[in-house]
């Protein structure tokens, strides 16, 4: 039986282009006369019945701003089989063919139950600043985290610069280092700590103490969120070297902010071929670009830990500073 | 005999991230005991002998910079046999083992040049905006150009829309639309004109007119230079609906301002890579990254015209507006 | 009697900051229990009963963006007797006591003819990016495209500065060389061309080439669109100077992109002064800001020409370059 | 005896402009027949004799970007008579017949030891990012401050909107509430917590409960550093409310980035007046501008603690909410 109305949601951290996606989904589904049901906060949404009819309206002028219009929540109650079996009874109630989802691993995670248990189509759309999904080059949102957490550092240059300072600066990334080795890279860092790599303390303030006897007296130091706190780093150095320290964490401004033109693309791409192929009675999938083509994986494969390379990253940019 | 002198140059139009990949040519050879010549304003230095040994100090500071410290220019004397007879003079006199090109499709034709016809060991680094090299997702500058190009559509439409005017936005592209397309489609823009494809101006003032009774009055729309001039178009707009039009020329501005984080990784990676493959005893040869890996192409096949797909992005971009 | 419902408008040009301003007008006259009428497009609203009722939610979200959620126009209608008969026909039977009205000298110059002639209750917000106007230090908008122009200006300089050329970059300003003067002394240009004072096209020229001969290659001109061509200027100096030159011409981009802090802070002071003058009983007078103090002046005076002054700027600049 | 040699110096914090300054400073004071020595670290560089001379090029291409080619510090030797005594020892040694000294109330301070203590023509150019000096309506960098603590707050909207947080945002000033005050406003912040005034937790606390029963989840709280840490506000929320919260401390993002015009071309005239008063035999002064104007006062009033109004601009922001 033929798709006529299907939901859209995000959940998770919020990133850049999650809005640009959702226009996409609305719109290329409407244009296949398709309705579309916009929950409200994620799982939350759905177990709480929070639903509004989308049309193309509805998303004029959105593709250009950080956050999601549907807002999202990081929601327990849905790991439990009550809070599914409510959630099920929303999508049955309000007659949703297929969902359509927005997030990260959690989110994947919870349409794997959605399908596995509950019988309901669903399709998922990479959205997370970490850029820790398997099956696609990247996730909607890292693409514009990454270019702030880089505009941040700049400026922290001038003044690390200007004052001849050591400065940590901590950056997101819980399980992942994709962030902060993008931006020691592009920003020229002199050191990057990361979750996925043994860290080296002694010898990186045995740099330190070298650097500044030959006059290298400024140093930028990247810590991933995940790997170390960066006030911690920051008191190590000083009790080892002797030398004062700054500690920046740059923190929530990373998520937010207009979307690149990647993260907008992106999420423009995958919104309308996430509505493709529920119309096609795809389920379980996710959808995700490669080399500038589309790709289609499991939710199993793209929940399944995506290694980061860092070590040919990490070897360039010790011989670069 | 093993390499001892490289020389590094950027050669046609500037764009941002060149100055991360001279960085990065100049600290991984020096890393490795090579010395690094800059040859400054591309082949005409080459030619005119104006060079200068550069260290790790010379690059500091840079990779956050839009243009070239190198300086470069479009060489039409190096199209000549006298031209390149000076060219490779200069590269015997000043004891050059091999060269690292940044710059686009000019630039890897003359590298073909000097080692086909003058033995000289070349590899070229993709650095132009237009991002129509092969062998490669992405050109250095492309990310970038396209961002800037972005954000002048995003305060455009701010005026569009308060106004209900019909913008004609011309962006740079002479022989390719990738630019206009990445920004209409990422711009949330309703047309977009292409050297790629046929466009068919009366449908689309049918478009406007059918709009415009429905209530929707502003209107941006994309032109790549190559494909038309935007004025003209905005004229032909005006005749046909009587409707006033606005022009903007974005021009170069395009060209200039910070590199994103994309544009310094891919200029840091392939910089470096460069080097490496001189160093290997390779010649004629382009560096690039596809999904996420290195990719090493032949001169002639980076330069063969590189398809833009254009069909479905455009066919998504007017599904969705 | 006191006033129970006033009316706001956006009239003229559109520029940032002026949704802050609409902003502090609608919820500080709802916070003093007066009601909110929203004006559409201007004094075409007026005449056209294009009104709705605003409340403290509909200006939620917009002190950061660019443009005017009460959309405007230029209206020729307005200046025509009949016109005027109309709006205040709509004025009445929409039981308005007074308006807010932001924008420029025709803005005000329509508030002059309604307060005069048929006794509306009128105060006046400088909405502007030509800061033009009287009595105010600056003018909602002109902080904002004066940065805009400004962040292009230090592109086009990146590749000035590599490709070793003459720009000509033209900014807005049709009676004004406000922009064009900030711009040229805060981009480091090396010459400006304005409407308020006579230029030399000859000495200027000789400039260039005595620069080129002592090896100072890179120029940019700015030029106010009051006072000439950026293209005519162009060509004369190629005319002159035999020296190639790229022309940029900066257009729309100038009018919009999110309000810098001061845009907004003005705004939202400005917003609210001019609804308690209102409630004051005050008519005919514009608001403004002096060195961070609230000021007050007539509509007659706002209007009168503001002088630029240029000398000592001007000089300042040829000294520095 | 006519002036032959100045010397120019940034000490303190360094803040966007100040390299504007500089280059002003150098360029005025070099086509006025002048020799500039540039000296390093502030005062650290005046006791350690760490100078250069300066030309018309060691400036060019500076005006724009953040930071300070000259570096600085704070220096506590200064304040000791030795410390002195080695500086003034310095200038005589260097023949410097009058210094330029770009920096904030310490700096201030300093300069004015030299003036009284030890007779060293002194011009001050107020370069701070706290704006917190008397006889001028603004310091260099903190109109740069502001936008860029303001475009972080635009972003941290996004995503407390999106996620129906609490946010506490924490910005720079340990004794001036004047960045803070500025993004509250232009920010839409639902709360500000100044050092010039008294806070009241209990109330915005139960503003806090009240809105969320009326279903206003996302707060923005902008705390000054000076009046409070950020983490202690966001815990008492949480222990008052129930509620849970998010903080980011913005930190020395704030005092880097380019320039805004304003910090620009205030750098631009001031630099070009301290060295117009030096040669004119002046000392003991500050320079500054007033709406638009020149203004100079001796040190003692520019350091005598300027008074924030905070009142009106407390309420309106608080009437906006």
């Amino acid at each position: 039986m033929a798709m006529k109305r299907i939901g859209v949601l995000t959940s998770g951290g919020d990133g850049p282009g999650m809005n640009a996606a959702i226009r996409s989904v609305v719109r290329y589904a409407t244009s296949n006369k398709l309705e579309v049901m916009g929950i409200f906060r994620g799982y939350f949404g759905l177990i709480n019945d929070e639903l509004k009819l989308l049309n193309h309206r509805s998303v004029s002028n959105i593709i250009n701003r950080g956050g999601t219009i549907l807002k999202t929540s990081r929601c327990p109650e849905f790991l439990t089989v009550e809070g599914q079996k409510q959630a099920v009874e929303t999508i049955r109630k309000n007659q949703i063919d297929g969902l359509a989802l927005i997030g990260g691993d959690g989110t994947y995670r919870g349409a794997i139950e959605l399908v596995k248990k509950w019988g309901v189509a669903c399709i998922g759309i990479p959205g997370t600043i970490d850029n820790d999904l398997n099956g696609t080059d990247s996730t909607i949102g890292s693409d514009t985290a990454v270019n702030t957490a880089l505009e941040a550092i700049d400026k922290i240059r001038d003044t690390a610069t200007s004052m001849e300072r050591i400065f940590v600066v901590e950056v997101m990334g819980r399980e992942s280092g994709y962030i902060a080795l993008q931006v020691a890279l592009a920003g020229g860092a002199e050191e990057v700590v990361l979750p996925e790599r043994k860290f080296d303390m002694p010898t990186m303030c045995h740099e330190i103490v070298d650097g500044n006897i030959r006059g290298k007296v400024s140093w930028i130091i990247i810590v991933a969120e995940g790997a170390a706190k960066g006030e911690d780093i920051a008191r190590q150095i000083t009790e080892m070297t002797d030398l004062e320290t700054r500690v920046v964490v740059l923190g929530h401004v990373q998520r937010g902010g207009n979307p690149t033109a990647r993260d907008r693309t992106l999420g423009t791409r995958l919104g309308a071929e996430a509505v493709r192929l529920l119309m096609a009675g795809e389920t379980g999938k996710a959808v995700g670009v490669i080399s500038d083509d589309i790709n289609i994986v499991d939710f199993e494969f793209a929940v399944s830990k995506k290694k980061l390379e860092t070590e040919a990253a990490y070897r360039l940019l010790k011989i670069l500073t």
